[in-house]
C-alpha cells in the first residue's frame, strides 16, 4: 500500500448515479475522492444530502473546471448530456482522464447523435478517441483509453445478454426484441409527477415505445460485435421498485439448435469475466439477487413451439445503478489504472 | 325490481379469486349469494377471514354438493383443477348452471389438457358443451350456455390484445411474442416461500419460461378466432405489486401498414364492448388505471425500424382478479341471465 | 327516482382528494356533478388526467366563481388554505352550501388559526357558522349546516379513537399520545423530492414532530367532546404505501379498569354509526382492510404492566382519502340533504 | 495479515439472519467461515439457496454438534429458542465461544424466561455467565465473555434510544411508551399466510399489543442501566418493507428541561460508539438511511405542550438484520477477539 492513491473527482454528484459512485469510491482501496460537485447543493456537506454516506467530510462544490482540473487525475462525469460534451473536452485538453456516464460520447456517428439527442456533437475528434466502456467486450481498448463512454443501463443489460451469440450464424439479428423492466431510480432524483410514490407504486407501464434513446446505442454495439446489420425492437417498462433492470430478450434461430450448446457458448464467453454469472439450467435471474452488486445474472431458454424456426429467450438481470452505471464506471477505472478488475466491487449485496 | 333475485353460490371462496367474486356479487343488484364454501375455513364467518367484507352474515360451509345443489341456480367454481371437473359434472347433471374459473373446461382437446395438466379429462361430452367465456368474442354463445369456462388471466390480456388483428392477412401469426408482467395475487393465498413479502418485494423475475399452462389456452383461442395455425412465445413475469397484468405483445407484419388504420380496427372491434378501452395515440396503459375495475386498456404502436417488415407492439392492461377472473365471471353471468352486461361492474376504481 | 338530482361542483379537482371525491360523486345515486375546476389543467378532459375515471365527459374549468355559482347548489372545496377562506365566503353570500375540505373553517379560534397557519382569518362570522363535519359526533348540527369544515385525516383517525372514552373520568386527558402512520397520498400530487418513489419506498420516518398543524384541531375537538382541558402529543409518520392511516393511541387510566367494559363503551357509542367498526377481542385493525372504503376500524387493548395505573391502547385504521377526506365529505352531504347516510359509500373495498 | 484467521461456524444459516451473518463474515478480513448448517437444506450449496451469495463454495450441513465442534472456535447460533439453549451448553462444555442470536440467554431470571417463552431454562449456571451483547453499554464485559446473548431487534432500537437518559432523575421511568415499526424480514423466511406479499403490501398494522416477548428483555436492560424500577408499554407494528425498525419512544420528564442539554447528553454518551449517530437538530432518522448498514440513527425532540410536565420524544432507526441482529453479532465478535470494532462493518449502505 505504499503506492499513492489515485485522485478522482465526481462532477454532478447529487443524483442517484453520482451518490452511488461516491459510495463505491469512498471505500475503494486505491482511490481518494478529492472533489464532488453540485450546482444546486454547492456548499452543502455530502452527508447532509445523503444520510447513508457519513464517512466523508466532503462538501459539494460548484462546477468550476479550472479549479477542479487541479484537484484530480480522473474525472467521473454524471452531468446532463451536452454539458458533458463540453466538460469532457475541457478536461481532456487539460491532460485529464475521463469516464463519462452521460450519453455524449457513446454514439459514434454524430448524425445519429444529433437525431436522437436534438443537439449537435461539437467534438468529433474526441468522440473518435472515446472507448465504449463495456469491459466484457472492450477490455483491451479500455486499458489504453483516455476517455470512456460508460454504457447506458438498458444497453448494458441487453448487450451482455446478446454478445455471446450475436456473431453466430444460427441467429437472425433482425428478429431481436428486447423487453426491459426497470426500477425507478433510473429516472433520477429530480421531482417529477410521474415518478411520485403514489404514481409508481402498485403499477407497471411501458414508455417511450419505439422511441427510447438507448435504441441506437444498443444497435451500434450489436453491429460492432456481430459485424452484421442489426435492427432491434426495444420496449422499456417502469416498475414499482427502486433498483434493477430485467431484460427479456427474444431472437429467432435460423436453424434447429441445441440449448445446451448455447448455454456452453455463454459459459465460455463469460468464463474470465468476473461480473457476469451464467446461471444453471432452469434457474431464473431476479433483480433482487443482484441488487446492490455489480453482477449481471443471465439465463438462456429455448422455445421450440414455433413452426417457423425456434426462439431463444435470454433473461438478464442487473442493478441499474451498479452494473448499469456507477459499478461499471469503477470497473472501467480499475482496468484503466491496472487495479484488480474487482477492486472495491465485491461486497455481496444484502438480501432481502 | 319486482323480479326475484338470482340465487348463486361460490364454491371455493377463501382465496383471492373467490373473495373478489363475493365482493362483486354482494353488491350486485340482481343477485343473492346463498352459499360460499371453504374446506379449511368451514364454519368461519366470511367477515372473519376477509375483514374488508363486512356487509354479509355468510359463513363458509363445506363442499357438500347434494346440500349445495338445493341452494342456488348458478354456481361459480373457484376450485383446484380436477376437483372442478367433477364438481361441474355433478351440478350440470342436477340441472344447474356453472361458471368455472378453473382451467378444467377451457382446453377443448382432452389430449392437450392431459399433456399440460397431468390428469385425464373424464367428462368429454360436458367439455364439448362448455363455452369459453370471453364476452368480447363469444357473447352470443355465452347467452345460451349452461357451462362457461372462464378464461385465465394471462389469456384474457393476450387475446384481447390480439383479437382485432389476428384474422387479418397483414400480420404473421407465427411471430407472436407475449411478454406478460403480473402482480402477485395471481399466485393465490396459500403460504409459499417464493411469494413471501421479502422474496417478491423489490424484485422482478421471469418464471415458467416456455412452459406456462396458459400457453395452449392462448394458442387455442387465437387459432379459433383467426382460423389459422398460431404458435406463440409466452413469457410470464412476477412483479412486486398486488394486482394487475400488463402484456406487451409483439407481432410482425407481412407488409407495410399504417398505424392509424390499425388503431381504427381496434376502435371498431371494441366499439360496443363496454369493458375494453382503446387508448388514444401515445397514451400508455398502466395497471394502476385499471386496478379494482373490470376494464382492459389497450394501446397499439408500430416499430418501423426493422429491416425485414415491421413490428406491431400492442400493450394491454387488466386487473388480474377482475377482468382476468372474477369480473369477467360476473360479466358472463350478466350475459347468461339477460342482465345489463355492466351490472355490478361499473364502480370506478380508486386511485392512487 | 323522480326527485331531481342535487347539483354539485368540486373546486380544486386535480389532486388526490378532488379526484377521489369525483369518483364517489360520479356514481352517487342522488347527485349530478356539474363542474370541476383546476387552474393548471383548465380545458383538459378529466379522463385524460385520471385514466381511472372514464365514465365522465367533464372537463376541468378555471376557478371563475361568478360562473360557477350558477352551476351548482353544493360546493366541495379542495383548495389550498386561505384560498378556501375567501371562496367559501363568496359562495355562502351567494346562497350556496359548502363542504370545505381545507383547514380554513376547522379551527374555531382565529388566533389559534393564525398561529398555526401563518395567515389571519378574515371571515369571523362565517367561521362561527361552520360545523365541524364529524358525523359520528355532530350529526344533528351537520343536518342543519350551510358550511361544513370537513375534518383533517389525522384528526379523524385520532378523534374517532378517543371519542367514546374522553368524557369518562377513568382516563387522564393529559396523558394522550397519538402515534400515527400515514400513506403517501396524504401529501398530495404536486411533485416534490421527499415524496418521489425512491425516497419513500422501503423507508419509514417521523416528521413534523411536536409541530404538525393537525395538533390544535385534535385538541379542540377532544376538549369540545370531553369538556375538559386536553393536551396531546402527536407524532405523524410517513409510510411506504399509497393510502391508509393507522393511529396507535395511548392514554393512562386514573384507576383500574376492566377491558371488557371499555370495549362495551365503544360498541355502544358506535352502535348506530354505520362507518365505524369496533373489532372483536384480539383482532387487529389493518389499513388494507379499510383501503378504498369509508370505514374506520377500531380495537382497544389494555396494558396492566405499568406500576402507576394502567394504559389503554386504542388502534384505529382509516383510508386517509375516504374516511379521512372525501368519503366523510360525501357522508356529510348525505346528512345535510337527507339522503341515506351511506348512499354511494357502501361498495366493499377490494382486497388484496 | 500473518495472523491466522479465526474459524467460525453458523448454526442455522438458511434464514434471513443466518444469511446476513454469512454475507458479513464472508467478507470479514479476520475470519474464515468453516461451516454453516441447515436441517432442511442439508447438502445444498449456499449459493443455490441465496443467489446473492456467490463468493462461497460452502454447502449447508446437518446440525451434528460433535462434528461441528472440531471445525470452529466461535459459533454463531441462529437456532430456534430451546434448541439454542442446549446447543450453547454443549459447545460451551466443549470449550467453544458462542454468540447466541436467539432469546435463550437474554433473560437473566429463569422464571421470567419460562413465563414468556413457555419452556423452562435448563442451564442456569451458563445463563449466569452469558453477557448481554449490547456493545454500546457492556463493551468491557463482552471483551471477556465466552457466551454472548445477542440482543433482540426491537430491544436494540429501544435501549439505544433510552440508555443516555434513563439514569437521569429528570425522566420518569414509568411513563415509557415504545411504538416500533418493523419491516417484514424480522418475521423470518418460513412460509406463513400473514407474511405473504399480498397480505403485507400496502398495509400497516399493530400486533402482539401488550404481549410481545421483547417486553421483558427491554425492561430488564433498562432496569439494569438505570438501577430503577422500569415498566414500559411496547407496541410493535408490521410495515410493508423488507428491513428496518423505527422506534418512536415517549418518556415524561419530571421537571422542565432544555432540549439542547438532552441532545448534548446523547452526543456525549455515544461519542466513542462508532455505530450510533446522533443526528442534528430537526433531522429525522429514516430506516432507508441505515438500510444495509450497522448504524443506529437517533434524534431527540421535546414536546412542551403538555400541562403536566413535558414529554421527550426519541426516534431511533436501525436495520433489523444488521444492528438489530447479525451486524451487532459481528461487532460483538470484533470486541471479543480484539479486532477493530468496525472490522467488516463499515461499507456504506446503498441508496436508494
Amino acid at each position: 500500500m505504499a503506492k499513492p492513491l489515485l485522485e478522482v473527482a465526481i462532477l454532478g454528484g447529487s443524483g442517484y448515479t453520482g451518490s452511488e459512485l461516491l459510495r463505491l469510491l469512498l471505500s475503494h482501496p486505491h482511490v481518494k475522492v478529492t472533489a464532488v460537485t453540485s450546482e444546486r447543493s454547492s456548499g452543502t456537506p455530502v452527508a447532509d444530502l445523503f444520510l447513508h454516506l457519513r464517512n466523508t467530510d466532503l462538501r459539494f462544490e460548484p462546477l468550476d473546471l479550472r479549479a477542479l482540473a487541479k484537484k484530480a487525475d480522473l474525472f467521473f462525469l454524471c452531468l446532463p448530456h451536452k454539458t458533458s460534451q463540453e466538460t469532457a473536452a475541457f478536461l481532456f485538453n487539460a491532460g485529464k482522464k475521463i469516464i463519462d456516464l452521460s450519453a455524449d460520447y457513446r454514439i459514434k456517428d454524430p448524425k445519429v447523435y444529433r437525431e436522437w439527442y436534438n443537439t449537435p456533437h461539437l467534438f468529433h475528434s474526441l468522440l473518435k478517441k472515446a472507448v465504449y466502456g463495456l469491459p466484457e467486450v472492450y477490455r483491451e481498448q479500455i486499458r489504453k483509453a483516455s476517455i470512456i463512454a460508460n454504457p447506458g443501463c438498458y444497453p448494458m443489460s441487453a448487450i451482455l445478454g446478446l454478445a455471446p451469440i450475436i456473431r453466430k450464424n444460427f441467429v437472425d439479428p433482425n428478429t431481436i426484441i428486447i423487453d426491459s423492466k426497470s426500477g425507478t431510480s433510473g429516472a433520477g432524483r429530480s421531482p417529477s409527477q410521474p415518478f411520485m410514490f403514489c404514481e409508481v407504486n402498485e403499477s407497471v407501464k411501458a414508455y417511450a415505445v419505439t422511441s427510447h434513446r438507448h435504441t441506437p446505442e444498443i444497435e451500434q454495439e450489436l453491429r460492432s460485435i456481430s459485424r452484421k446489420k442489426v435492427n432491434i425492437v426495444f420496449t422499456p417498462h417502469l416498475m414499482p421498485m427502486d433498483r434493477g433492470i430485467l431484460s427479456t430478450i427474444y431472437i429467432r434461430t435460423s436453424k434447429k439448435i441445441d440449448l445446451q450448446k448455447v448455454q456452453n457458448l455463454y459459459q465460455d464467453f463469460y468464463r474470465d469475466k468476473p461480473f457476469v454469472r451464467v446461471l444453471g439450467n432452469g434457474i431464473y435471474p431476479a433483480t433482487k439477487a443482484v441488487k446492490g452488486s455489480n453482477f449481471c445474472d443471465i439465463s438462456v431458454f429455448l422455445n421450440k413451439r414455433s413452426s417457423q424456426g425456434q426462439t431463444l429467450i435470454i433473461v438478464s438481470a442487473i442493478d441499474n445503478l451498479l452494473k448499469g452505471a456507477s459499478g461499471t464506471a469503477v470497473q472501467n477505472m480499475n482496468i484503466m489504472y491496472g487495479f484488480d478488475e474487482t477492486a472495491g466491487l465485491l461486497n455481496a449485496p444484502h438480501f432481502p
